[in-house]
């Protein structure tokens, strides 16, 4: 029952050897890596327009030297992450670079920035595109949480199911938002040059506002600063290479160079276009507020039916593009929990070959996060854009010392680049090297504009992160030195004196006997407890019972047989606790008999249904939690009475069920 | 942590010897037993009352035959239980009763409307209080169902604490409103004595509406029905003698005198001064509505501070009158599942001596109850009586059929009763007798009156209920079958050959050494096996490792002692599960030798801090869940290792408090 529900939400277990078929392509990649990157010319533009607008007109002239800042850092973004995954095919993220090239404090950095900035993606994401929504559709705002939530299940679902259905759910958005936003961007940019540069807008945007500020060097370097929030989700390729489908170099690549050119195309249409239609950014929170893309779309197309679709495609991927982050978040814990700085589970593979751990922290995590700020998205935008600039920097000063590395000759040369040179490595580093100031420039700007707004707490949670991921690497640290000190110490081949061997009795019934007959086969040293946990008549007349039952089927026999008998014992529990005596029972045999182990053997009834568990108290259970958790030298051995008859075949259809079909 | 957190809401555990401490006089009884029987006063003369409006003050004459009827009903109950008790000293309930009189078809009938009554006394009991308390403080109203659970909340708490505690923490509203209301209605038949019949109202009460039907025999039928609410809540006593503290009938019996007189004289003390100031119900969907009681109490003695005492202490145990059905739900449930009907975890009293999840299912199915009707009385109220006058009917009905047989001569007379005669019994079958024809007769009018109002609900759920405890019942049934077949064979007492013992490990560390070791004591005959979840070369250079590694440490050793080595094999997983390997290795070994048993032995990492959980995969559990329920003929040891030492005196404190005190 529970297996089949699981089995019709996730999906059949998935096998090793299909991880080939599951993984991406180009085409499957774009909108699997790319959506949050794509998203971003949604809203990045709009952002370095807002800053803008306080002078007026004269800013709008701007926003295009400021679009080529951008692309210039974009491009060196791009060169940077190329060589990235070609130096690091095996997943090359922020956290990998970071910490082979600069050491793992800072490695840890980049992850604690990635993952903060992930699971802030998430809630942005989501609570962006249902705004989006419920201002169209003003009737369901009083549901913007469950809203969010429920998209949040939906997208947690898909990733549960594993990346290639994802991404192929997730394509036909991506693919309609980049046709028809280019489809209007190619068709603006024609009406530009068609009408020398004076187009007729189809709807008249609104008019620009009176400048109230000036064009100051601090208010181009904000408005650049909010303009590289365009820049975000470029880093995901090079974390998730792994899961591109073989030669995944080349295919990383070219989904790479897909995003970021479609993604450049776009930033630069918008300029050129906003320039040229005068469309400018309004203010948000004023009566009949209109995005810039709104008022682009209106101006080239008008208000037809394609305006609601490309609309609708940037709606939707505004708000799909939490999916970049259950793609990547997964895979940076997997690898953050390889290296023991995050619990092991982080780093198993579910069913479905997905890491559904991390998949789900991040959906708990992002509901943790809407729900505590209601699904709002103004109060989550100011903490967003620092983690991600942090690991871009991070990465990009890890590459330059990787370069450096190789020029100063600390490292031999990548393996597989032939035409290895020392002036080629030369330029990378410049890249590279640029690349780091650059961000790291664009990141002091997003900190220093964004402080007070709400960036202390990503300041705050970092840190807290760090130290987190610290504590966990130390507790197992301490596992492994107790676990692995004297290893290779020699096995003890001897064949001791077997164990002494208790088995605590409810009755005397099929199951004992099957216990203690087991436990016969173990030890000729075996005491069988009847714990009597509640007094008066019956449980007088119930250890009478005990009593004659064991003499003729246990003790009779064995004097027959001249061989000493196994001991009953009862023992009173006062506390009704069936741990408690046991304990003492162990320390005595201890005591008698020092070193030598003890065996509590546990006859069990076991109903593999799944209300089987509700019909039983479940002592077992908990007594051998206990017993491992606080008897010193003992081993506990389960002996089960299998109320179904126990069906092995089935139960390995069950996890591999190409195997067996059904 | 979770532990202390327990301890800090429900206390230290309770040892069987303090049961007695715990156990219930009359002083505290009355409380605990008396709050549902006693609240009933607060809307049984009103219910009649509210079906005799119609008649406008005519009706008012009838309240008084009206009254003294049930006060006959009410002594008939009193002596059939009374008798109950005494013929029935370890808890004779109608389930009880019913099961030992008239089969135990009955005794499940008396048990399943019982236990919806008591669910539904819940849900009644604490939503009619919210009720009262929102209407004096309408700010409340929109938190409704929150205060509902809240104060649910809170009783379930009070209840898994233990009876006396929660005896003691009711006893204040209790006999705040006895003395207060019983005060007020002293005080009234006072001055109607005093003024010759004709008394001066402090507050004059609403003038009553003019007739709009006639005063016939089914209307009197319907508003005896409904007074008959009045007597809700008188069977709480016979059916938990057991919680009394010895003597107990003796004290069950001042219990239900004590309940029965006060109730009684309430009833009497309300019919006489409602009728003397002419006071009648209102209509509650109306503007300006008042209770009778609040009517009463204005027109005795006015509105001063002693009118919002008694009428607190009125809204307090109606809301707490739910109380009742915590201490017997519990008890009732504790009988069915003894007797097999209910599953053992409703039989098994928890660490305070008390039936934690009878508490926490009762507790459950209110919340159920209070959410889906929202915490409103009304819809709820149609349900109710129908559970309580089919049990009435049923416990009397058996005792009757009891009487009889003592009378024909088919049961022995009650030990103890000395005084034994042909002719009382004659009387007490006459007297239970007569109780259950009027009580038949009650039931039949409140199911006429309210089946399309909501008493079809109940009319379903009772035998969908007895059809769920068979069905428990069949289940046992169908187990011991099983586990008690041949149980009285004689035990197979040779040492057999010592089983075959599979080992699964991870690495070479002291954990596999501690559980190779330990397997090298049962038997010689030992494989390891490592189970390879991932491939590449990670997965192979581990691989050699784990091979160098059990050459040095296991072979070697062996080879120079001259003993055959216990063998390691590696098992490819291609699901990552290790459960299938181990099934088809363990179909392998008992396809190679039958018969042998096959014990696999599991190292496993034991963290006792309540979050160790979380750092660990903890496939170990899952594989030993998965190998009892599927593997044929096979046992399962776990071989802990320990990363805190085990204190197991701790331990024992914890469980056995006075032992060994902190």
């Amino acid at each position: 029952m529970s297996l089949s529900l699981r089995g019709l939400l996730v999906g059949r277990p998935v096998a090793n050897r299909e991880a080939e078929g599951r993984k991406l392509n180009v085409l499957t990649g774009l909108p699997a890596m790319g959506l949050d990157g794509l998203g971003s010319a949604a809203y990045g533009p709009e952002a370095a327009l807002t800053i803008l607008a306080v002078t007026g007109s004269a800013g709008l002239g701007a926003i295009g030297p400021i679009t080529w800042v951008i692309l210039v850092l974009l491009a060196i973004l791009f060169f940077s992450y190329w060589q990235t995954i070609a130096a690091y095919p095996n997943n090359g993220g922020s956290y990998i670079v970071a910490k082979d090239n600069l050491g793992i404090h800072a490695g840890l950095l980049a992850a604690a920035a990635l993952m903060v900035d992930y699971m802030l993606n998430v809630a942005v994401g989501i609570s962006a595109g249902v705004g989006a929504l419920t201002s169209a559709i003003p009737v369901l705002h009083a549901a913007t949480l469950w809203l969010c939530l429920g998209i949040l299940a939906a997208v947690t679902l898909m990733n549960l199911r594993g990346t290639r259905e994802s991404g192929v759910a997730w394509a036909v958005p991506t693919y309609l938002f980049v046709a028809s936003l280019g489809g209007v961007l190619a068709w603006g940019v024609y009406e530009v040059m068609a009408s020398g540069g004076q187009p007729h807008p189809v709807v008249r945007p609104p008019e620009i506002g009176k400048a109230t500020g000036a064009l100051t060097l601090w208010l181009l370097l904000r408005a650049f600063a909010s303009g590289c929030t365009a820049m975000t989700g470029v880093e995901a390729v090079s974390n998730g290479v792994n899961a591109f489908r073989d030669p995944k170099v080349r295919h990383a690549h070219g989904t790479l160079a897909a995003i970021v050119i479609i993604l450049g195309l776009l930033l630069l249409g918008i300029a050129h276009v906003a320039q040229a239609y005068g469309v400018m950014a309004m203010d948000q929170t004023k009566e009949g507020y209109q995005s810039v893309l709104s008022q682009i779309v209106g101006a080239v197309y008008g208000r037809g039916w394609f305006y609601f679709v490309t609309i609708g495609s940037i709606l939707a991927v505004l708000c799909l593009s939490a999916n970049t982050s259950f793609v990547d978040f997964p895979r940076l814990c997997h690898l953050v929990a390889e290296d023991g700085f995050l619990p092991r589970p982080f780093a198993v593979p579910g069913r479905r070959l997905v890491y559904s751990v991390g998949i789900l922290f991040l959906a708990g995590g992002a509901a943790g996060l809407l729900t505590a700020f209601g699904g709002i998205t103004d109060r989550l935008i100011p903490l967003f854009a620092v983690g991600a600039f942090l690991s871009f920097t991070l990465s990009q000063a890890g590459m330059a010392a990787h370069w450096w590395a190789a020029l100063s000759g600390r490292r031999k040369p990548d393996e597989g680049s032939s035409q290895h040179s020392t002036g080629l490595d030369r330029a990378k580093l410049v890249i590279n090297g640029l690349g780091a100031v650059a961000t790291g420039l664009a990141l002091a700007v997003i900190l220093a504009a964004k402080f007070l707004e709400g960036a202390w707490l990503t300041v705050l949670v970092v840190p807290c992160t760090i130290a987190l991921l610290r504590a966990v690497r130390r507790y197992y640290d301490g596992i492994d030195r107790q676990i692995l000190r004297d290893r290779h110490r020699r096995i003890d081949l001897r064949r001791h004196t077997p164990p002494v061997v208790l088995v605590p009795i409810k009755r005397w019934d099929r199951l004992a006997r099957k216990a203690l007959e087991y436990a016969l086969r173990l030890s000729p040293d075996v005491t069988a407890l009847h714990v009597m946990a509640l007094e008066g008549p019956d449980a007088e007349d119930h250890q009478q019972t005990l009593r004659t039952e064991w003499q003729e089927c246990v003790e009779e026999p064995a004097r027959q047989s001249g061989l000493p008998p196994p001991r009953l014992e009862f023992v009173r529990s006062e506390f009704r606790s069936m741990t408690a005596p046991l304990l003492r029972t162990i320390q005595d045999v201890q005591r008698r008999s020092p070193g030598r182990p003890v065996t509590v053997i546990l006859p069990e009834l076991v109903d593999g249904r799944w209300w089987g568990y509700l019909m039983h108290v479940n002592r077992e259970r908990r007594l051998r939690a206990r017993l491992l958790r606080d008897a010193p030298n003992v081993v506990v051995s389960s002996v089960p009475w299998q109320l179904q008859a126990a069906r092995p075949e089935q139960a390995i259809a069950e996890e591999e069920p190409s195997r067996a079909p059904a």
